[in-house]
């Protein structure tokens, strides 16, 4: 069901991205996948689920743990997939809604991020990045950094080169990947 | 019909503000209102540019030009307005799926808003930021830092301090309004 539903996300974006649609994609009774899935938030939240882990797993598997070289290249992938880009970008929003379904995976998710983050940096840099922030300053401006060129490259993919402009964040704190700022 | 749209948005958030809410707080007839903004989306894309002459024309009173101190203070007043910050944050990820009406609007919009922000980086720094970053450089860094702390504040107000946040990438970028890094 949930790759069902990302192939068909990548193909049509997420608004034309129906739960009939990935009903019938996953060979399933639409009544099937609303016993899983109520609604299409959970489905989508489900999807972003799975991505986490099969982004941790990669990593995993690429490079043993996480670095900030990691991230340079988790945004270098997520440049070849705006459809679950797409998705994540707007639920994540659409979250802060009034009692919106996917506000609470989303709280969490940030906090754990945004945590892992920090230990991440501890480990690369020590108690204070090359920069002048500490690794718990750094977390939420390096989150945000992502979060934020990835709707304005999703808006403007022509003018938005969104993996060198991380890469010139990463410069920013403290080291490039050790290629420095490029121009 | 604005101020009253921004009213109702301040005090309910922008799921539970609807057209006809709208019309009656404006002393309108719903069919009025829709004359002048025919959906929510264009209402909303309306508030937020009376927003933004609003921001600007506040920013010229006070300090006669925008500087990097002046996008700290605006950061500060968003953080006394979540519900208009809710309405851009949801409205500008919504915008970058298929055919959204907002869509031109906010591409337009981010386009000028970082050729904006380079014109005041190079103004204060010149063509090299203390960091290392060219001013278009770090412009897109900049309007993302601004948009990804808002989610994150929108989503858990009392762990993000999203002005202090913003203040420490300005340290990063080369000064911090004078304060440098704080701890």
């Amino acid at each position: 069901m949930l790759q069902a539903a990302m192939e068909l996300i990548s193909e049509r974006g997420y608004r034309r991205t129906s739960l009939a649609a990935v009903a019938e994609r996953a060979g399933l009774t639409q009544q099937g996948l609303l016993h899983h899935f109520p609604t299409k938030e959970q489905l989508l939240v489900g999807v972003l689920e799975e991505r986490d882990r099969w982004d941790f797993a990669s990593a995993a598997a690429s490079s043993g743990a996480w670095r900030t070289e990691t991230l340079a290249q988790l945004v270098d992938y997520n440049a070849t997939r705006p459809g679950i880009v797409q998705t994540y970008t707007v639920l994540s929003a659409d979250s802060v809604t009034e009692d919106h379904p996917a506000r609470d995976f989303f709280e969490s998710r940030f906090r754990a991020v945004r945590e892992g983050l920090a230990v991440l940096l501890r480990t690369e840099f020590g108690d204070s990045l090359p920069g002048g922030l500490t690794p718990e300053q750094a977390a939420p401006l390096m989150v945000a950094v992502m979060d934020g060129l990835q709707l304005q490259w999703l808006l403007d993919p022509e003018n938005v080169d969104m993996p060198a402009s991380f890469r010139d964040f990463l410069a920013l704190l403290g080291r490039g990947g050790g290629e420095g700022v490029k121009g």
